[in-house]
């Protein structure tokens, strides 16, 4: 009952039958799948067993999360966020549930977090305090990419960030220690993660690519080689790209290619990819700087993203590089490259207000080549393909991975996968970070190496339980809890199923509020009811409608009540509600949530 | 003003500032962006004019329909639909907006249909009466395809479809005749149209491929260059996959690819694909065939369709192939096939609810194998993932496209394209049928083939009002009216965009309806207001803002009243929906829309 009046409006039953055409709003069913019964919070594993838990990333792509346990140590492995999807309409971010650790606050040793892109760090200011607050083990530029997010959160507490660095050991836990090796990402400083525990190491590379050296000779395959010589028992690996075949694109080639555009130019070159691939925008100056461009950078994240890598000595660009967007007429075209925000169609970000024509000092000019240096994201297709449209519509040339490979993803394909499977050579293999068929293919490619199907996890879902001994891996029957939880505004965790029910049945058919005044002497109606209505019909042009309408509800209303006395409020209002949404459903086929509420005087 | 109360509620006024995180929703600018100014309807087209319309399926793919106009003759070419979009929450379908023709009605000579599929011919039910009902040229299948789904409608006027085959000339209007040609496209009986005017032909293939014969040799060409050889003086050409390189991939190839899965396959194959795709069923059924397989069709759409091509003899199985769901078991697993409808995560089709585990005679067994013989409908992507990711949990082998060539589009690419327009050979080239980008990609490869830029017209919006003499091709100023016309239930056209605007802002954050009783004599508020609100906030666990509210209520209503007599009641509304509105978005950073309504006893 999400109702709390005096005057109570009864809740609508669920509508009996569906139209026929009734896209993208999957049952509530879909939407409650992660929930599960769950036995009981199964306390410390057994002697000499690691649990592993992944609380979020197994389901989806982000909101990645994941618990180690041996014995009373817990170890968090990153804490991320996920976007709102089509069914969580109104949600700003979707968070892991960490319900599980509730009882367990004592235990949590601290929080490793790999890299600073927002499905790690993201879920940070929203959980942190229900977990206590643990200390955080990251890189230089990961921590400071984390304060930097945690400066929007004022009254968030204040974060005990402890740096570590590549190849260094830091004991944790009582039996815990975690060492860290080096990743290429599209954001500098990640790191990897071992966790060394008594019966063997859980590797962790998080995201990852290897890239490749001019000779396309594969990366620090040495440093991993050397990691695989060591007492591997589960290498947790991501399975982003593991539907693709071969090798990701190497950074070098998409640099290659943005150089060409910016060689072949005749006029400007705007390239807009995520403000947190931080390494492709600083190549993109650097090769800017070759050719002799001066550079614009637009869009608050990337600047501040910018600023951070400056701070550390990461991107050292010659001191009249980067120019304002203002000094851009004092340079002709073909001198100029814009690099900003957007690329994914995203509602304010740069390239789509440039493409909506809102933007204050950048306007399109035909001529004007647009790089899209991001992949797509699921979800983003449409406003991808309106950015495009609307770019194209005024003269842009566009440019973008279908037509040449300007963008390189920052993780690992099917080839790469595998070398570092064959580098780490764990006994046991749970794949993560993607969709259950996405997971699926991961393992399918630990199992083409050899690795025995039984020592192979694929989590059906977030919250499965997986306990590795030294001689076996296997999941418990339970799981941990891993029902969404939301973000909306400042409520975390507040909107329930219900309200978000309730948003898609607003969205479809809108909503139908009937006010009726009884005079509780008479049981009449008093004056003709009051309706309110938002998202059903156009109301000015549906007077005919609301007048026959406020007939049908005097007329149910006063035989509802008949002889009545006292009056049955409830009942009443039941009558009511059922007699209008069925007149409404057969003049218009829609069937909006209807609230009668009713007012004795 | 969308509100009709006595007790008025004053209309919200729109929120001032966005939260930074709101994906999905565009804005409402966006939703209108074929609104554009109508300098008035022109009227006839002048003397040696032939004028182009297309009305719809020029910013999206569907809703095709294109307006021919010479003199006092009007042809239509199809009346399709479009699937509703993620800014259109509720809506069944967008139809092509036809008031151009609103005082024209008598000079429309007929409607041409090239192909049965639902861009093409689903407007019909929705738009006819508005059109005149003029008579309908099309072929024998695509009339009962046609017919078929009138029967949905039973009030639609009785339609007067003529039917018409390739090579047979029509003469349609005072001047213009119609030729047909053949067409290879993935449904059966499509045809091209050629429109023969006084000044030349506007010839338009519609949707359409270029298959190849077992050496590879491209099909139906030498009958192209026969109608390259006449007076082509526009090309309406499809834009589809005009971004995709090369070869669309053959039926053959398909075929041969879907005929390998089922000689490989141990156990089962389920073929999921669209109900329209009738090629690739009867090819589906016809290899199982081959191959001694017992084949089960489940779908309503697919089921019907199929019944169509049989009887006019274009599917004819063997009388023991298809069997009904229930014989499954008479049978080994590797002898059955499965073909049903749902690859693309629609929520009640065959698969959907195969892999939900809501089928009645369906259920997966590990070692099924799933072919989805579709290609992936721009925002279907989620639903395509969940969908596999439910099959493949439940221990299916999937095989989509991306692993091997299952499915073949039935959209010419590149080579095709130009293959067509080289063949065609027309003075002037009008790309069709796509976004924006498309159709500029398809002019490009009409310019490199030889057409002069100023021989091509890219259409930037729907309703662009194109005309050609014998020696130019230009756009008019104005524009035909092209906004949306919403189908939502029973209404046609009747969901304005501040309906959907409300539905949006529903959905992002709910309402919230404040109902206070107030003693008209007094001017105090009597008992506690009444709040009733869905899609905000979970109320159960909110009781304490709840009753913060109602006590601002009441200290704001009566605060607004004071001495006030008589009491304003739009005032005093405007007053609590200001306050509340504050208050809440200060305790949840959310922005409901708060309706206000004040009963005076």
């Amino acid at each position: 009952m999400e109702k709390t009046t005096k005057v109570s409006s009864h809740r609508r039953t669920a509508p009996t039958s569906r139209r026929p055409v009734r896209r993208g709003i999957p049952s509530s069913r879909e939407i409650l799948s992660s929930e599960r019964p769950v036995a009981h919070s199964p306390s410390i594993p057994r002697e000499d067993r690691v649990r592993i838990i992944p609380l979020g990333g197994v389901e989806e792509v982000g909101r990645n999360m994941t618990i180690v346990e041996y014995k009373d140590d817990i170890i968090l492995i990153d804490a991320g966020l996920q976007f709102p999807e089509e069914e969580t309409p109104g949600i700003d971010y979707i968070i892991p549930n960490t319900k599980y650790l509730q009882n367990k606050l004592n235990r949590i040793r601290g929080l490793i977090i790999s890299h600073g892109h927002l499905d790690h760090i993201g879920g940070i200011p929203y959980l942190f305090k229900d977990i206590g607050n643990p200390p955080i083990y990251t890189s230089q530029i990961t921590k400071a990419m984390i304060m930097k997010r945690q400066e929007e959160f004022t009254h968030a507490p204040k974060l005990n960030i402890i740096e570590v660095k590549t190849q260094q050991t830091v004991k944790i836990g009582k039996y815990i220690s975690a060492k860290f090796f080096t990743i290429a990402h599209n954001v500098p400083d990640a790191i990897g993660i071992i966790l060394e525990t008594p019966i063997g190491n859980i590797v962790y590379p998080g995201d990852f690519k290897i890239d490749r050296d001019e000779n396309g000779e594969p990366l620090n395959v040495k440093e991993y080689g050397e990691i695989g010589k060591e007492n591997n028992l589960v290498l947790l690996l991501e399975s982003t790209n593991a539907e693709k075949p071969g090798f990701s694109i190497s950074e070098r080639e998409a640099r290659d290619n943005i150089k060409q555009v910016l060689t072949d130019a005749r006029g400007r070159v705007i390239i807009g990819t995520f403000s947190s691939l931080m390494e492709r925008v600083i190549e993109a100056v650097s090769v800017s700087e070759e050719l002799g461009k001066k550079v614009v950078i637009d869009g608050y994240s990337m600047k501040a993203n910018l600023e951070i890598v400056q701070n550390f000595g990461f991107f050292n660009p010659k001191k009249d590089t980067i120019i304002s967007a203002e000094r851009m007429s004092d340079y002709p075209n073909n001198k100029i490259v814009i690099i900003c925000t957007g690329a994914q169609g995203e509602e304010n970000a740069t390239l789509m207000r440039v493409a909506n024509k809102r933007h204050k000092s950048i306007k399109i000019v035909p001529g004007d080549a647009v790089i899209l240096s991001s992949s797509v994201i699921p979800g983003n297709e449409k406003s991808i393909q309106n950015l495009k449209d609307n770019l194209s519509r005024q003269g842009a040339i566009i440019v973008h991975s279908g037509i040449l490979d300007v963008h390189a993803s920052g993780h690992a394909c099917q080839e790469e996968l595998k070398l570092m499977t064959k580098l780490i050579n764990p006994k046991f293999f749970i794949p993560i970070h993607g969709h259950y068929f996405m997971l699926r293919n991961n393992a399918t490619l630990a199992e083409s190496l050899g690795i025995p199907a039984q020592n192979i996890v694929v989590p059906l879902n977030n919250g499965a339980i997986i306990e590795a001994t030294k001689e076996k891996i296997e999941v418990l029957a339970e799981s941990a809890p891993a029902n969404y939880v939301m973000v909306d505004g400042l409520g975390v965790g507040d909107v329930k199923e219900v309200v978000l029910r309730d948003r898609q049945m607003l969205a479809q058919d809108g909503i139908f509020v009937i006010i009726t005044v009884i005079d509780s002497k008479t049981g009449r109606v008093r004056s003709s009811p009051d309706i309110i209505s938002r998202g059903f019909i156009y109301l000015r042009e549906s007077q005919d409608l609301l007048k026959q309408t406020r007939h049908l509800i005097v007329r149910a209303t006063e035989e509802a009540i008949g002889k009545m006395h006292p009056i049955n409020i409830t009942y009443v209002k039941e009558v009511i509600r059922e007699r209008v949404a069925k007149f409404l459903f057969q003049k218009t086929k829609r069937r909006p949530i209807i609230l009668p509420v009713l007012i004795e005087v």
